[in-house]
């Protein structure tokens, strides 16, 4: 196999490793001709994506509908809140049901364009299955780094779209290192989410889809769970792009919502501080969240704060707490990262960061399909029942006491 | 709770009850004026939906975005079987992860017009989570009576809405009887798949999306996965409403796939006897096409012939094999129901009822994180590498091998 050189960090920066492992140096894609109005077409179709993201030939875009994912009014939540003008953008209704599969796709036709054969990535799981799904669609080899903790149902799905899965021993940190060190060995095309520039890049047509839904209508804020902070980052150059192209007239606010477990963006924002500290031990019931050191801190820092945004930690609890309420009032059923974004929301109306009257819009970012054992501590299982009207009504007393 | 007649069911036919349970009587709504030209407004729209549904206000229909699912071109796929024209309808991207939304959408709808609170079902599993989602989009209370066997994703995910979810200790057959008798004591407006009709009638815009997507073009052929026959019933109401409004010349062949543990209506159309025979011992991998007597037997054989379509049946091992090939070849991950479409598809070329020439759309009703038990059967999972890159090799070549 022969060497493919590929710019993936600044050579100058990405030296001066910071302590802890935090990335530095992650570049930015710059697209020098952007739209100057919105394109006729769909957001899904390859003539709006072509428009606004660095693919040259619609041809190299894979053969599966990524976005286009819907932005809800939810009237049950916004009576709920007190809030008259909620959004949920469900990106859970991605093909293979998370938001990571915006910088697959791109990342995929990177490797099309180039003649790539194989993209490898670590992920603490959704990014993987995405990759591995785009790399089904289109043909080529995946092979994926994410904690051998990882929930099954991310590791079955993965192996279903026929990715090499490598369970590792350890953290989303050790997968993360292992795939840069594979990659360099094997001539890999990486994927890395912060480290390929290219993650980001995809993952701002979130923002274009919301903006397109709304307008003329902006946000004034968006809420968005965060880990590494390449969600963050992806809508933030989104909206930037559509600043740059005269489709907007200012960016949203960002609020990132981290765990308390793994909360290191968020608690750089609170603090004030320009860079964050890693949290070596970071767990959490929201496994996606789960990071000792955010490897797009720097850019993730810089956009939140650029937009007047802030940040906000919520317990597991409130999270876990957050899956039944968030489908109980809007029909959505969101992993715990995702739900995470409604304890976030509720927490920064409490902290007076959201007020109830502004234009808000929450990412639900995965299915809650993807961590049944999590969103099954949220719920109570009933006993099976006889199948008779006695046991019904005994059943029915049941539930009404349990409520 | 006052009494509400609902006629579910012809007062006449129902009576003659068949062998084994088989409903007769199953009633069809009639849409007197339907459009003679397809909407400018897209599928998902109350624009589009209102003026091809019994829906008159377009304020009754549930706050939750359903339909609008990709029609795939599936290049892989099509290489693979030799088919230049195949292509996937991917109805694992509803918001409960299943065609059923379609059908729970319009039920709700006539729930909220006719002001009920509570709707109830008997369902395998994923008609009850959709009644549970749009029930909770909706503010409406949801009674769900599923086999205790379903699989903990689905119950997790409908206990997760909200629904009051009674585990029946039996087969879907027992809830489904059940139920009935739960709706006459209580009141409540029953959902039941073929026993009310607007299940029918909602699951036909899959159609409409299928034939508005390929216009001028018609599929030749769709292939269908089959429990009791309702979405095959939903699609056949779909193409004859399309063909009485003139929106299309002819119908397409439907090609009904079941498992061959639960093959009462595939047997009785390969067998060309008039009605079906029950098989009181009915059990597949395919949870959500597990039924001992089809409850949309009557109706389902007749739309079939009339379209000159077939049955087709197909082994568990078959559907097990099928999961990780569909998603292998096209980056979709099926449950095994929504498998069974290329199970039977492979299985119908075989047999000289689909040719490779022909144009055929796969329906796909529901997504693979619906049960990952049976998904995992189907593949191999690697065991936890060291993170060192010698692991990695070693892990790369023992894949390797078993490749």
């Amino acid at each position: 196999m022969e060497e493919r050189p590929f710019l993936y960090v600044c050579p100058t920066c990405s030296t001066e490793q910071e302590p802890g492992g935090v990335t530095r140096g992650t570049l930015e894609v710059v697209i020098e001709e952007l739209p100057s109005a919105w394109p006729e077409a769909p957001a899904t179709s390859p003539a709006f994506l072509t428009s606004f993201l660095p693919v040259g030939d619609p041809r190299h875009l894979p053969p599966l509908a990524v976005g286009g994912t819907p932005l809800m009014e939810v009237p049950r939540l916004r009576k709920e809140l007190g809030m008259g003008a909620l959004w949920l953008k469900d990106d859970s209704r991605n093909p293979s049901g998370s938001t990571k599969d915006r910088a697959s796709l791109l990342v995929t036709a990177k490797a099309t364009e180039w003649g790539v054969d194989t993209l490898a990535t670590a992920s603490t799981g959704n990014a993987a299955t995405a990759l591995a799904a785009l790399a089904a669609a289109t043909g080529l080899r995946a092979v994926v780094f994410v904690p051998a903790t990882a929930p099954p149902a991310k590791l079955v799905q993965m192996l279903s779209y026929g990715a090499t899965v490598l369970p590792v021993a350890g953290t989303y940190d050790d997968a993360f290192e292992l795939s840069l060190a594979a990659c360099a060995r094997f001539s890999w095309l990486n994927r890395n989410t912060a480290y390929n520039p290219f993650t980001i890049e995809g993952k701002k047509t979130a923002a274009l889809e919301i903006i397109a839904a709304m307008a003329p209508e902006l946000p004034d804020a968006v809420v968005i769970p965060a880990g590494d902070g390449v969600i963050t980052a992806g809508l933030a150059k989104g909206f930037a792009d559509l600043e740059r192209s005269g489709l907007i007239a200012h960016r949203p606010r960002l609020v990132v919502v981290q765990p308390e477990g793994s909360a290191a963006i968020a608690t750089a924002l609170r603090d004030g501080s320009p860079g964050v500290t890693p949290v070596p031990d970071a767990a959490s019931v929201a496994d996606s969240l789960v990071v000792a050191a955010p490897r797009n801190a720097t850019l993730c820092l810089r956009d939140v704060r650029a937009s007047g945004g802030s940040g906000v930690i919520v317990t597991d609890a409130s999270i876990l707490a957050a899956i039944p309420r968030l489908a109980r009032l809007t029909g959505i059923f969101a992993e715990p990262a995702a739900a995470a974004a409604l304890a976030g929301l509720e927490t920064a109306i409490a902290e007076g960061l959201v007020a109830h009257d502004e234009r808000v819009v929450l990412m639900i970012t995965g299915t809650g399909l993807k961590d049944i054992a999590s969103a099954r501590r949220g719920i109570h299982m009933p006993d099976p029942i006889e199948p008779d009207l006695d046991s019904v009504e005994t059943a029915l007393a049941r539930s009404c006491d349990e409520v």
